[in-house]
């Protein structure tokens, strides 16, 4: 039997309190299955005396990350405080320096710093391992850089943060506005400290930068991503989505073009007895597409205690096993810089605006369409209490770059009384 | 780098070829990822002279796999042969003998030989991987040992079978009968050569025994296995479940209970709208619980050349990497023996059965039911226009033990012009 393997542990919110509690109350089971015992030597948090719901006086207390990650007696530091630079980096770098494995459930530092981290780690010889980082329990990282190594990878499209998807299948259930539901999920906790992290896209981006450069053999590229939060998805849309078939997600998708990686992460339509359409809540799900497995999807909790935790305890696992690969699947030295591209694949689109209420205002919108190429499929006019006509279209398929020349050309006309909404219908 | 990791592929039928070709094809890929050159030095198969669409004249020839599993330049034997016994299982043993990695998609014999072949491998300490045993493209095998190496199984449940699958959607979609679809399958050779071990549930049922000595640390257990087969599955069934908003789908479950392990492997009514119900022709979809990651389901091609290579060649990946963990997760000589458990959670079901036209039958049947405990939630006679009077009745939850008491009990009362069908009702 192998020495124990020692865990340090920073950041005890839910994630961290979860991995305490596998490792109590699964010890048996983890050390049957990895043949060494996993134990905790060591933790640090910001706040040391609060009730956690787990006992944690059997474990050193150290208030610094960084005198955490660099203890004798840790093998693996655990990083769950968050944030893209700050503390978790600074102890993630002290980590891998003193030669430490690291597991990280952090997105944020990773799709920011991924790739300078990767190599540090492995010029080190050590894991740096996040399958909490993307899609919580899903074992999404495990699938893509191991179940699926033989596959070219030829397209990941998914939903990939619940609180979006919680607030859009909440709206679509309760009627209630984008406004009414934010402030319900974020009383309820369901939103990070920086709710625009959530609601703007980013996290959900984060993830997306990570599963792109595993699936493409690139370094990570965050700010190669189209992004649209879901701020501007109105109650209006969503019903009107539903009475045409249609349920709107935050949807991420990547793929390599002749052109370029294509990465972008904005709501779209998605038929409502689609797979994707049928998503409820805080669950998650990631369609990978390779030239050989064709079509896997996976389905399942993404976010929440358990889940996460469980995610956590995969890679503990990994490592107790002495399992070790490249940090994105193939050594970072060899990926590649992506070339950012913006999707051509036509779609058809969903368009809803406010028009001043005069005559020709519609003539002069139908005009600038047909401009730009884009034919429409249907087009409803509301009737309206107020100076604004609602007004919705759904366009046949056209290219993303025709949308954009058509939104820039209704600014011009002077006909719209707000900005306009478009947005993607991806039929699968 | 390290010296190039050496194939010898005995079987080259779909999945044989569909190897050759993605290690032909996707040479620098594998290479980049796994950091060293995979290559084939010989193969073996009944018929030397046919071809089979990719060149192997570069590849030794061996007709005797036993030959080829224990040649000096083969370091891992990938055995697609298939059937329990006979060569496959001769030329693996003779494998790991020779300390040779064992990869095989062979889930007849591993339910039937598992728990000695693992014995063997761990002794020698080689690998013994199955993935495209189980679920074709859907990398299950390497979810349940490793990403969710952390928690507790509580439940699995799938559908695992995509020729069965083919065969009831067909029938619904078409209106065909069993045997008009069944002939259909045969016809376009999705059935095994021995088409029983398809429908009659054994196919579904060896995957099934796999998946539950991984969750629950029991040795393999096929015997123990409640087995149902889809031939007496008829368009009647079908189309009446269909009215009733269900599917039927050939549905494995297995959970540890109190009592024992729970294992079944038979058709069930599932909701229509739920993701088991909406699935289609071959896809395969499985779904996993544990104690921490709540639910994750997985769903993908259960068959074909591309998707069963890809399963293989992860398990190469893996080996490449210098992964190794034992065979069902957990060293052999820990796994406890299973006690096999019939199922005591209550469920509704859904019984059909042909009454002989006579004043008094139905009465007969329902006292039967009601002396068995059971209540009947909706029921439905058919006009008809033989003799025999079709009788279909849905059940409030009971126990499949009462559903066995009143099917032997109808059996005495003379009023049953067939043997009546009993299908379970699984809610989700």
């Amino acid at each position: 039997m192998s020495h124990p393997l020692r865990l340090g542990i920073a950041g005890l919110g839910t994630v961290g309190v979860g991995v305490v509690k596998i490792i109590r109350q699964q010890t048996a089971l983890l050390k049957a299955r990895t043949g060494r015992e996993i134990i905790i030597t060591a933790v640090s948090a910001r706040t040391k005396d609060c009730d956690r719901g787990v006992p944690l006086n059997s474990y050193a207390w150290e208030d610094n990350p960084v005198a955490l990650a660099t203890r004798d007696d840790v093998d693996i530091f655990v990083e769950l405080m968050g944030g893209a630079d700050g503390p978790a980096k600074i102890a993630t770098e002290a980590a891998i320096a003193a030669g430490k494995h690291v597991i990280t459930a952090n997105k944020a530092m990773l799709a920011m710093h991924g790739h300078p981290l990767a190599l540090a780690a492995e010029a080190k010889g050590v894991s740096l391992r996040y399958e909490a980082a993307v899609a919580g329990g899903i074992p999404v990282i495990k699938t893509l850089t191991e179940g699926l190594a033989g596959n070219e990878i030829t397209r990941i499209m998914g939903v990939m943060n619940g609180s979006c998807n919680y607030i859009l299948t909440r709206m679509e259930d309760s009627g209630l506005s984008y406004q009414e539901i934010f402030a319900e999920a974020d009383g309820l906790g369901y939103l990070e400290a920086d709710p625009q992290l959530d609601v703007g896209g980013i996290d959900a981006a984060h993830k997306l930068a990570i599963l792109s450069s595993i699936a493409f053999g690139t370094k990570v590229d965050f700010d190669g991503i189209v992004i649209e939060g879901i701020e501007r998805v109105s109650i209006e849309d969503i019903n009107a989505a539903a009475d045409m078939g249609y349920k709107i997600k935050l949807l991420g998708v990547t793929q390599m073009t002749g052109r370029g990686l294509e990465q972008r992460m904005q709501p779209c339509l998605v038929p409502a007895s689609s797979p994707l359409g049928q998503l409820q809540g805080g669950t998650n799900m990631i369609v990978i597409e390779g030239d050989s497995i064709e079509q896997v999807v996976l389905r399942g909790p993404g976010a929440g205690m358990g889940p996460t935790a469980s995610a956590v305890m995969g890679d503990v696992c990994d490592i107790a096993r002495g399992f070790q690969l490249p940090v994105f699947g193939q050594p970072a030295k060899t990926l590649t810089s992506a070339t950012p591209a913006k999707s051509t694949r036509p779609a058809p689109y969903y368009l809803r605006m406010g028009l001043v209420d005069k005559p020709g205002a519609l003539a002069k919108i139908a005009t600038v369409l047909g401009e730009a190429g884009i034919s429409i499929d249907r087009m409803r006019q509301y009737g309206h209490a107020d100076t604004s006509a609602p007004v919705l279209i759904v366009t046949h398929k056209i290219s993303s770059a025709a949308i954009d020349i058509a939104l820039e050309a209704m600014e011009r006309t002077g006909v719209l009384a707000s900005a306009p909404v478009a947005l993607r219908i991806e039929e699968g």
